[in-house]
């Protein structure tokens, strides 16, 4: 098994939340927040064709979380779970993923809505949302029962990695 | 903007594909396939409450596909589209993401179904399938219209790193 595999950032996300307080924990939550997605312009010719795509994943790096930790209190409980049964961003590979609308593509330039990255954020990859292999109907969502698109929360900042100063 | 990130494996997908010919395109087409995650034991605490979920995401390495292209014919097309268009495995960042059905966990080994991926593929995260951050209905699919959960398809060499001697 290789030890460490190395990935370049292909651009950057754009969007209105500098801190985690107030970023929304998911984009199902953002309200329909926009931002920008800007690629490197040598990866331009990979975005052939993907104006036709209603929504679309962006992978992206963590890239200002706390170390991981194993077991976390997400930000939508209040009960502790091993941080692979949750999507908290202090994980052992700090690598997010979240369902944006695309609104338009110019150059090298996405405009996304239904973000819930930092601005800033270092953009892995970009793939299709496409219902035949992303949707699936499931019973059993452990602790997220109960959950919903109308759940609504936004961040705070445990799992920033210090503490931003006030005032 | 960091220029590289560093990512470790976390464990090992096992399944019963060799070779890119054969194997599934997607877990959607996997006909129930399954396979095992063995966790790198100092994660399995990670993995606490994981079992009540369904179905999971597994993020992976594709660790033997060919060098990156920006404009590829995918498996389920006749036609070239930007890569970041499709979700062949060959991109700027070799990252996979399958939806997986979760039959159980035992220590650091979980129990899968749909399974998409070749066997020794190195495991990068783990994370709860959730509908209310993971389903969306969506109305443009670009070249994807027309592809169902129906459609079925196993991969060939066309992006392997090198034709497999026959014979």
């Amino acid at each position: 098994m290789e030890s460490t595999m190395r990935f370049c950032p292909i651009g950057t996300i754009r969007t209105g939340f500098a801190l985690p307080q107030g970023t929304p924990v998911q984009g199902a939550y953002a309200g329909g927040a926009t931002g920008t997605v800007e690629l490197l312009p040598e990866f331009v010719p990979g975005l052939k064709d993907l104006a036709g795509f209603d929504r679309i994943w962006l992978l992206y790096w963590l890239d200002r979380t706390a170390p991981p930790q194993l077991e976390v209190v997400p930000y939508l409980d209040s009960k502790p779970h091993g941080v692979f049964a949750t999507r908290s961003p202090c994980r052992p590979n700090a690598i997010g993923m979240s369902v944006v609308r695309l609104m338009g593509v110019e150059g090298a330039t996405l405009w996304v809505a239904d973000v819930d990255m930092l601005d800033g954020t270092p953009l892995l990859d970009i793939k299709p949302y496409v219902p035949a292999f992303d949707v699936f109907a499931v019973e059993r969502v452990g602790w997220c029962e109960g959950i919903t698109k109308h759940t609504c929360k936004t961040a705070d900042n445990r799992f920033a990695p210090v503490s931003p100063t006030t005032g």
